[in-house]
């Protein structure tokens, strides 16, 4: 029994520093990804709170602020009410639990940037070459649909033009709707400034795929390198892609 | 044309008048506690992302506190972690970052036990009466399934014996199951002690009935007295009540 409970013991300790030896870069994303968007959704559902709250008080107020950020801040400041169908009824030690509410959410905002910063350099520590690329939220968002680093540095470049597309392509393999041809990368400021949406999401993801790959094993920083051809193709194309669309996108498909 | 603009200003004022002047004790106590409710929901939900967080650095502590206020209080004296299977890799900086996580979290729970405070006082300014009857936290949800003090106030006994229990009732209705004899009240220090708890909650929605018109329409303070009467007529009848379940209870019946 002694010799089964050596060994069971032995194998513990070596998972355990295997375990405690992995690289954690993309789960520290993964992880502060969701704390973040946890509490943008805290914050959203609080601010409704406020505003209902902040309505039996001042509801003029709560009309001309749209921005939940700024009426907080707004609210903050206590402005003196002018003619108002609010309560008058409204004792001094009400409005101030109203503004310490209002604190609360304000203490949270701040806390999410904060929180964003720290987010943003975790990803130029871990994925400096796909942060170039892709950006940072972007990163975020297939990261998190991959489930992890390692998940997203198997896909082929096909796979992650099409992140964040599911519903449109299981639709489309049913054969409903055309077959999407971006994902999370629709948010892409190249992606949004172009006319042939889809091929440059191609383009993208091809790069894309590449610099996960370099990211994940710890390679060299060539995110720049890997942009720079990406805007060298879209200029040496962008002309005769205005004349003839369809030439243009045969061409670059060959 | 400026006549009618004048009787059109004249009716607004009035208006305006009328509703600066209503009283607004039920409303801030049902606006005080959905942001109470909002509030303890954020605090769950940002504790699951700190348990999931923190259980990369050290997923042994997670494990040993179940309650989150305690769970959130540890991980903020950041305890040296012995033998642990969590990640060695973890840089300082990444472990404050859940730090300060937790620290938000806390100030959540803090923030929770203020309002709480300023609620008890809400309710103790106007429902003395009902706050002695069924307690603070009942009267919070009567309030809330009612809509308003207004509505709860006009609401025979029966009904506030069944407030909280209306999916039973509904399905009773139809012609399943028994009809309910409580709601909320099931959560009430005396129906909870009692072995015939329906009909404590029928003697105890009787005398809230009563003492939610006397705090409506702001009568002298008579909850005791209220109190007083149901903890008489339970001791009168409890003695009969362990050996003649029945009999007593139509005797209170009668």
């Amino acid at each position: 029994m002694s010799k089964f409970e050596e060994i069971r013991k032995k194998y513990l300790r070596e998972t355990r520093e295997k375990l405690s030896k992995k690289d954690i870069g993309g789960e520290l994303i993964l992880q502060s990804f969701k704390s973040l968007k946890e509490v943008e959704q805290s914050i959203n559902e609080l601010c409704t709170k406020l505003r209902e709250w902040y309505g039996y008080y001042y509801p003029e107020l709560e009309h001309e602020n749209k921005n939940n950020e700024e009426f907080v801040k707004k609210v903050l400041e206590n402005p003196k009410r002018k003619i108002s169908i609010g309560y008058e009824l409204f004792k001094e030690k009400d409005v101030k639990q109203i503004l310490i509410f209002a604190e609360q959410i304000q203490n949270l905002f701040n806390y999410k940037k904060k929180l964003e910063q720290y987010l943003d350099i975790l990803i130029e520590e871990s994925c400096p070459n796909t942060k170039v690329l892709a950006g940072s939220s972007i990163t975020c968002l297939m990261l998190e649909q991959a489930g992890s680093l390692k998940n997203l540095m198997e896909m082929p470049s096909s796979t992650i033009q099409l992140l964040g597309a599911e519903k449109a392509l299981f639709r489309h393999l049913k054969g409903e709707g055309k077959s999407p041809k971006f994902g999370f990368l629709y948010g892409h400021e190249l992606v949004k400034r172009s006319k042939d949406k889809g091929k440059i999401a191609k383009l993208l993801a091809d790069k894309i795929s590449i610099a996960i790959k370099i990211d994940y094993f710890k390679g060299k920083f060539i995110g720049d390198k890997l942009r720079k051809e990406i805007e060298k193709k879209l200029t040496t194309n962008s002309k005769p892609q205005t004349k003839n669309h369809k030439s243009n996108y045969e061409t670059y498909n060959k």
